[in-house]
C-alpha cells in the first residue's frame, strides 16, 4: 500500500459474524446463571449475589485499582508469626448495577472471628481488622476504616472495589490453624435510610395527621358523651389512617419486632470468602531488630489541626501520632526545619525531667530515639543549660543506648560539617558516648575529600570522625550498583560504635525500591529487603506527614510541589475521609511494616543458617537479587516465609 | 561519581526549609479564608460554599477526569444556532471534606432558565439540561442525566466531579442574548434521608406508641363518660410524647409547612456560575448536510434487554433506539452480522407496506436510510417477493432518493466482490435507480486490480461499476496522506450519481481522528472536520451499541476483546447507572453531533464564500490542518465559529 499511514500489518475488522475472532460477540461469558435475574428490576434478596458481583482474592503487595478485572474466588491461606500483621485483600466489582441510583450497588460485608479447633480465638474489631482501600491521585493508597462486624459498600459501575483484611496477632496468642470468613452480600440500596425513610413531606403529613388527632380529643372536659364519643372515633379513624401509611408497612407486617440489620442480609444468598491463617510459635521481636525513624513534621499537625505551639492540644496532637505510629513497628521523631539544612528533631516534645518522657523512650516499641539539641517548646532555660540538663537526665537511663541526635539534613559544604562537629561536641562533653546521626549524600563540594565524588562521599566518615556515629547515606548514591554498600561498610568502624543507616526520598526512583505513589506493591517492600540484604543496621525516612499546607483537618490532601506524588506521606488525616480523627494509613505504610517484619523472619533464619544463608534464600526465592531484580508478584514472598516457617519452627508445634 | 545509577544531574534534597524551593511547606495557597470554619465539624449551611469547593468551567472538548485540577472560575460564554446543541462543564472539586462520612461531601445544583432581555426564555429540563461525567475504565465518558432545576450529587475527597452543560435552542426560537445561572452550595449530606429520617428502631417506637393510643380510644361505645374521658386523656398524653419525637422538630419549629429544598439551600453561600448565550439567526437544516449512517446491532438489544426477534417488545426496544438516537443528527441502521462479511441492515424493521414505514423514512432528521435486502423478521414471503415487494413500494416514495443497501462489509476477495455484484442486479432490476453502498479498505486480494494495494483500492470503484453507488472507504488507507482523498475523489464519478463516503473503527488509531475512549476531545470531534475536509459526502460508523454480550439490561459495560476501547460503542444502557431506561450517551457521541454542527458552520461559510474559503478558515484558526495536525485545545473551534457568526448573520440582526 502506498500510504504511510500507521496502519497495522494485518487489519482485522471489527465483526460480529466472524467465528473465533478476538472481536466476535459473545466472547465473554456474563456470568449470570440465574434466569430470574434478568427482567425488571433486581432484587438482591432474591438472587445469589454471585449472580450480582464479582468477588476475589489479592495478596497484600496488589495495588487493586478501579479498573481491576475479576479473578476466580478461591479461599485465603495465610501464614503469621506471632506480634505480626499479615494482610490480604478482597476485591468486589459488580456484575450488574441493582441499586437503580447512582450506585451500581450495596453490599453488606460481615467478618467472623477467626476460631482455632482447641478454641482459641482471633476476635474481630481487636485483632481482624477491615479497611476500604481509597484511590490518591487515582493510585489506591488510603487505607479507610470500615466497621466490624458488620459493614455497608456501595459499589460503582465499572469500578472494582477492594478491601483490605488485617490481621494482628497478639504476641502471647496460641499458635495453631484458625478458620473464619467474610461474608459478602448484596443488599437493597440503604434500607434503612431510603426505602423506609420518610420524606419531608410524609413527615410533615404525618405531623399534621397527629396534630388533628390531637385536636379532636384535647378540649374534652365538659363535653357531653355524644360529643366526646363522636371525637374520639374521628381520632380513631385518624390513627388508623396514620398506622397504614406504607412508611410503617414493614412493621405492620412483621409486628413490630426490631430485626438485627445483619440477620436480614446474611443468608444461603451470601458469598462467603474463607480464611485460614497458620499462627507459628516465632514470636516478632516487641523491639524491632532494625530501628527504623520516620519523621513527623510538627509544623503540619500546628496548620492543619490549628493547635499552637506548646499548647495543651498541642500535645495532645503529638501524642496521637507518636501512639499511632508506634503500631507500625516504627521510631517516629517530631521534626522542626530551621533555618538552612538544620533541623529540631525529638522524639519525645516533653522535656527528660518531665513523667512523659520515661513513658516515651523507654516504649519497648521503640528502636531508637531522637533527643533535642535545643528546647523543643520554649522555656526560660538557656538552650545550653537545656541540651545539658537533657543529656545528664537521659544518660543516666536504660534506654540512652537508643537515643541518637539527628542535627543536619545533608551538610553540603564544610560549613555546613563545621556546624555539625561544634553541636556534636558539644553534646559529647556532656555524654562522651552520645550518639550523632547525619544524613547525606556527598562530601563537602567545596573542599572535594577525593578525586571523584562517589570517593569524596566514601571519605565522609572519615571526615567526621570522631563527631558523629551514625552514617546515614541515601539509596541513590548507591543507584543500581549494590556493591558499593560494601565500600560504604569499609568505612565504618562497628567496634567503634559506629553504624551505617541509610535513606530513600526523592530519589532513587523507579525502578528502584522506594514509596513513591504508583511504585508496585513489591517495590514499597522492597525498601526494607534492600536495607538488609546491603547490611545496613537501621533506616530513616524524613516524614510521614509532610502533605502541603492545610488550615482545616478535613482539608484536601495535596502533595508538595517539586516532590514525587506521595514522597514525604506515609498516612493522612482522619477527617478527610470520614468523621473519625484517627489516621488513616497508606498501602505503602503497610507495605512497610510488611518489609519490617520480612526482616524479622530474614533475622530468624540467618541466625540459624548463617547471613550468607538468608541472603541465598533472599535470592533463589527470586524475591529480591537487587535495586533492579525484586520480584514483582507476591509468591515469592509466601514462598520466602514459609521456607523460614517450614526451617525454623520449633519441632514440637 | 562512580555509580551507575539514575540519579538526577543535580538532587534537590526534599527540604522544608529551602526558602522558595519547590518543595517548601506552605506554597501553595489553601485558598480557605473564613475563620469561622477551622475548627471542628464543619456545617456547610454557615459558610460560604466556595470555601469549601473549588467550581470552574470547562469546554465540551475536555476530558475532564477525577485528577483535574481546579482553575479560575470565570462567567460562561456560548455562541449557538438555531437548532444547534452547545455544551460546556462545570467541574467541581471540594477543598475540604465536611460530611463526616465516605464521601467528602454533598451539594446542591440548581440551573435557572436562560433568559433574554425582551422576555424569551430557554427552559431547563427542556432546553438546558445536565448530566454528571461517569467515567468508563478511568476516561470521563457516560453522560448520565441530573435532576433539573435541582439536583444533589456527592463528591469525593481528592476528585475532580465533572458535569456536563447542553443547551437545545430549538429552530424557531428567537435570537438574542439569554443569560441564566447555575447555583452551586454545599450542603449537609442527604438532608432528607438521613438527619430526619427515622431509623427503623424510632419508627417502631413511633408505631408501639400509636398503637397503644388507638388501643386507648377503640373500644369506645357504651363506656361510661368518666372511663372515655381518662381513656382520651391517656390517648391525648402519648400523642403529645409522640409530636415531641425529636423527628419532627423540624416540622415543630416550622409550624408544619413543607420548605421547597431549593429555598432552604440556595442562600449567599451559594457559588454561581454566570451563562451568557449568544443564539444567532443561522438555523441548521433540519436534515443534516452530511449524512452520518450509524449501526446498531440488533442482537445486542435483543440480549441484553430480553426481547425476542419479532416480538412487540422488540419492535418497541428498536423503535427506543432509533428515536433517541435521531437526536444526534445521525441516521441509524440496524445491522444483524450474518456469515461471512454479509450484513443485513435496515432503517426500519416494519417493511415497506406498514405504516410506521412511512413514520420512519419520512423522518425529516434522517439524511439516509438502508433498506433490508431480505425479510428482517421471517415472514411467509420468500426473500425474493419481499424485496421486490419492498423495493416497489419505497421507489415511489419522496424519500427514496434519501435509500441506500449495505449489503456487504468490507470484501475481500472475487467472492465477496462476485456476491455484492450479484445482489446488487438484483435489486437494481427491480429499481435502475436503487443507490448500493459498499464499505471497503482494499481490492480483491484474490485478483489484484493494480500493481500495489493503494492503486488496487483505487480501482475498487471501475471494478464494482455499475453495481455500486456509495464508495464508503476507510480513513485508515488514507493515513496521514490527506493528498490521498484527491485520488479517490478522481475515481468517483459524481455525474452518475456516485459519491465518496468514509468511516473509522478500529482504525486509524492516535494520533488520526477517531472515536476511541482515552483520546482528546477534539481529536473525537475532528473525526467529521476531517470528512469534511477530504469532500466526502456521507459517513458510516460500524456501531453504536457494540458492548459485549450480556443478559441484563444493568449488566456491565464490557467492550468486545481485540477492539479499542470504546470502539462501537457511543452510547450505553440507562439501566446500568439508574433505574432510568433512558439510553445514556458518551462525551463520544456529543462530539460527533459537534462535529456534524461544525460542518454545517463550516458549509454555511462555504456557501457565501466558496469551499476554498471555508477550508481556509478550517486551517487559519488552527483548527483542522490533516489528520495528524489539529488543534489540542477549545479556543480555535470558538474562533471558527465566531468567525462564521461574524461574517454571516443578517445585517438586520
Amino acid at each position: 500500500m502506498d500510504s504511510s499511514g500507521n496502519q497495522p500489518e494485518a487489519m482485522v475488522p471489527p465483526v460480529e459474524g466472524v467465528a473465533g475472532g478476538g472481536t466476535a460477540y459473545g466472547w465473554s461469558e456474563s456470568g449470570i446463571q440465574d434466569p430470574n435475574l434478568l427482567r425488571g428490576s433486581i432484587d438482591p434478596l432474591k438472587v445469589h449475589s454471585s449472580e450480582l458481583l464479582h468477588v476475589w482474592c489479592m495478596p497484600s503487595t496488589a495495588n487493586v485499582g478501579p479498573q481491576d478485572m475479576p479473578r476466580a474466588l478461591e479461599p485465603i491461606s495465610l501464614l503469621a508469626a506471632r506480634n505480626e500483621r499479615e494482610n490480604f485483600q478482597i476485591a468486589i466489582r459488580p456484575k450488574v448495577s441493582w441499586a437503580g441510583s447512582t450506585v451500581a450497588g450495596t453490599l453488606q460485608m460481615q467478618c467472623t472471628d477467626l476460631c482455632s479447633t482447641s478454641g482459641d480465638r482471633l476476635i474481630v474489631g481487636e485483632s481482624l481488622k477491615v479497611r476500604r482501600v481509597v484511590p490518591i491521585l487515582g493510585v489506591p493508597d488510603a487505607l479507610v476504616p470500615l466497621d466490624v462486624p458488620v459493614s455497608q459498600l456501595s459499589l460503582f459501575p465499572g469500578e472494582t472495589t477492594a478491601i483490605y483484611v488485617s490481621i494482628d496477632v497478639p504476641d502471647m496468642h496460641p499458635p495453631g490453624q484458625y478458620e473464619g470468613e467474610f461474608i459478602i452480600t448484596a443488599t437493597r440500596a440503604d434500607t434503612q435510610s431510603t426505602a423506609q425513610c420518610l420524606t419531608k413531606a410524609e413527615r410533615n403529613q404525618l405531623y399534621q395527621e397527629l396534630r388533628s388527632c390531637l385536636d379532636f380529643v384535647e378540649p374534652i372536659d365538659g363535653k357531653p358523651l355524644d360529643e366526646v364519643v363522636e371525637r374520639v372515633k374521628c381520632a380513631s379513624s385518624s390513627l388508623k389512617k396514620v398506622l397504614q401509611l406504607s412508611s410503617f408497612s414493614d412493621l405492620y407486617l412483621d409486628n413490630g419486632s426490631v430485626d438485627m440489620m445483619e440477620e436480614d442480609a446474611i443468608s444461603n444468598l451470601s458469598i462467603r470468602v474463607k480464611l485460614s491463617l497458620t499462627v507459628w510459635d516465632f514470636i516478632l521481636p516487641v523491639t524491632p531488630s532494625l530501628p527504623a525513624v520516620i519523621g513527623i513534621s510538627d509544623t503540619v499537625i500546628e496548620d492543619r489541626f490549628g493547635v499552637e505551639h506548646g499548647s495543651s492540644q498541642w500535645y495532645e496532637a503529638l501524642d496521637q501520632h507518636f501512639k499511632w505510629l508506634l503500631q507500625y513497628k516504627i521510631s517516629p521523631y517530631f521534626c522542626r526545619w530551621r533555618e538552612g539544612m538544620r533541623v529540631l528533631t525529638y522524639t519525645c516534645p516533653w522535656p527528660a525531667d518531665h513523667p512523659k518522657s520515661d513513658e516515651y523512650l523507654s516504649d519497648p516499641r521503640l528502636g531508637a530515639y531522637a533527643v533535642p539539641y535545643s528546647p523543643v517548646v520554649s522555656c526560660d532555660d538557656t538552650a545550653k543549660n537545656f541540651l545539658q540538663r537533657e543529656v545528664e537526665i537521659l544518660q543516666t537511663k536504660n534506654h540512652w543506648r537508643k537515643a541518637y541526635f539527628y542535627l543536619w539534613d545533608e551538610p553540603l559544604n564544610l560549613e555546613h560539617y563545621e556546624a555539625i562537629r561544634n553541636m556534636a561536641s558539644e553534646i559529647q562533653a556532656y555524654a562522651p558516648d552520645a550518639r550523632i546521626m547525619t544524613t547525606y549524600y556527598c562530601g563537602p563540594s567545596d573542599a572535594p575529600l577525593a578525586s571523584n565524588n562517589f570517593e569524596s562521599f566514601l571519605k565522609v566518615p572519615e571526615f567526621l570522625r570522631p563527631h558523629n556515629q551514625i552514617y546515614c547515606t541515601s539509596e541513590w548514591v548507591i543507584g543500581n550498583r549494590e556493591d558499593l554498600a560494601k565500600d560504604i561498610i569499609a568505612e565504618i568502624q562497628p567496634e567503634n560504635g559506629e553504624e551505617w543507616w541509610s535513606y530513600v526520598c526523592m530519589g532513587p526512583s523507579d525502578p528502584h525500591p522506594n514509596w513513591h505513589l504508583g511504585m508496585r506493591g513489591t517495590q514499597h517492600r522492597a525498601v526494607m529487603w534492600r536495607v538488609w540484604k546491603e547490611g545496613g543496621t537501621g533506616f530513616l525516612y524524613w516524614g510521614a506527614n509532610c502533605y502541603d499546607k492545610a488550615a482545616v483537618p478535613s482539608a484536601e490532601i495535596r502533595f508538595r510541589r517539586g516532590l514525587p506524588p506521595g514522597d514525604g506521606v506515609l498516612y493522612y488525616p482522619g477527617q478527610v475521609f470520614s468523621s473519625s480523627t484517627e489516621p488513616v494509613a497508606s498501602l505503602r505504610l503497610e507495605r512497610l511494616l510488611s518489609g519490617l517484619q520480612d526482616i524479622e523472619y530474614l533475622k530468624l533464619y540467618s541466625s540459624r543458617f548463617g547471613r550468607e544463608e538468608g541472603v541465598h534464600l533472599l535470592e533463589k526465592t527470586g524475591m529480591y537479587l537487587g535495586p533492579e531484580r525484586y520480584t514483582h508478584e507476591h509468591m515469592p514472598i509466601d514462598v520466602m516465609r514459609g521456607e523460614v516457617f517450614r526451617t525454623c519452627r520449633s519441632e514440637t508445634n
